[in-house]
């Protein structure tokens, strides 16, 4: 999916909403677990449930890998069927990984070729060579990490490299990695005044926002210093939206909490037209 | 395993050589293609041959998600061949993982529990909460990313952070985390001198060393540099084994390969005591 396209779903949908998949057996309704494949049957539910509301969904591939081969299975089932019915969902796989050339490229090719997502989420530390061969899947986004949402954020991320903190070196490096016009940026919400001086370094890229809502961050704020001309955020919210019942009812439920933030979404878009 | 008993396996083989089983279809031998599962028909082989000159195995993680289904299962059947047959051998799922806590927790469950891997490579950039929940498997080693062997090391992990270079402040910081006993670290080949800075730091812990050979790396000079009394040391080697020969001899041709690595780690080790 190109970026244009992502945009202009945004605006049809009035809404920047990525829900996030990060599905625990331990969490989802207990009458599913007799399905042959109760991840997926769960997913299926949500995605079915929520898709007006949202214009992206996450699939964290830890949640995945824990459950081994089947987990793997569950992985392949979701985004084959996100891809099948709705084209127009940006899909990311939120793997945050990172190797020498080589084996990244062998990412790569899984995530983008063979899984079929849209974009995946890379960790930073081993630098151009690691991230290049994801940024030369021109129809594809690689979402770099550069200010996490949580705690640990505060151990390197924000570290002074000379004149500036770690994850704004991190941004200005890679805007001179090849292909960088796909890249975008992970971005916690936790502070949201961060925004403003990270726009000033990235004013065009997207950024994929966790940590709004139960991690703490506000949604208006980040909106605030976040947005661009081209809205240019994806908000995240995983548990807030995917857990809101154990019911019967948790696809309904889910529903229901994510077009409350799409709403919050509408409102800040029409705020600003 | 124990770091104990790694030790005691160094000493007993005279070798601290970890081979990678980074296994492309590309370039195994190709009448293994019409096995059921060449990639574990390959990887039995070079176990089977090169076991005797060789501590630890080193899975990329990389190399098994590029297949899919079928990749995760090879890895699988490696691992608990393994676990059942050389029950002594040190095996590190080279996956470079991090995320927030609970879902690095996820992580450290499938790699440690579920497949039963000793250890994991690890991205330090999210921080402590990332790390501290694959150090809460006390029986287990978290690998942690310092100097990687790349030309992309020189991006960030060598930009310096206050007085010193990043990797060295990922090095210290790690230190003071919740169980860091647990803690190896993986510092490439490429400037052996560096070494001999990272042993103020962390003068005890194991280090995982990718780019002898290949990527251009001296075995002397990092022994020189970077043994311990504890030898302290794991050399990987991949291509340079595993790929030594795509004929029926492939096996053989690893086994020799790594004997000359064993080899020359035995007139190292001899030199020293």
């Amino acid at each position: 999916m190109t970026t244009d396209q992502l945009i202009s779903e945004i605006k049809k949908k009035k809404s920047f909403l990525c829900v996030g998949l990060d599905v625990d057996l331990d969490k989802i309704p207990e009458f599913l677990l007799k399905e042959e494949d109760p991840i997926f049957s769960f997913n299926k539910a949500i995605i079915d449930a929520t898709h007006q509301f949202a214009v992206a969904y996450k699939p964290n591939t830890a949640f995945y890998e824990a459950y081994g081969l089947k987990g793997w299975k569950s992985l392949e089932k979701t985004i084959n069927y996100l891809n099948e019915n709705y084209p127009e969902i940006f899909t990311i796989a939120d793997a945050k990984r990172g190797d020498i050339g080589n084996t990244s490229s062998r990412y790569a090719k899984a995530f983008f070729e063979d899984l079929g997502f849209d974009s995946i989420t890379v960790a930073p530390y081993m630098g151009k060579d690691s991230i290049e061969p994801f940024l030369a899947f021109e129809n594809n986004h690689t979402i770099l990490l550069a200010l996490t949402s949580n705690e640990g954020a505060f151990d390197f991320q924000t570290q002074k490299v000379g004149n500036q903190e770690l994850y704004k070196n991190v941004l200005e490096t890679s805007k001179n990695w090849k292909n960088s016009q796909n890249l975008m940026y992970v971005v916690g919400a936790t502070k949201a005044e961060y925004f403003a001086e990270i726009r000033i370094i990235i004013p065009n890229s997207f950024l994929l926002v966790p940590g709004v809502g139960a991690q703490g961050g506000n949604l208006n704020d980040v909106c605030k210093y976040g947005m661009n001309e081209d809205v240019g955020l994806l908000i995240n919210s995983s548990r807030g939206i995917i857990y809101a019942s154990k019911g019967k009812n948790f696809a309904e439920a889910a529903a229901l909490e994510a077009e409350k933030l799409q709403i919050e979404m509408k409102t800040i878009l029409d705020g600003i037209r």
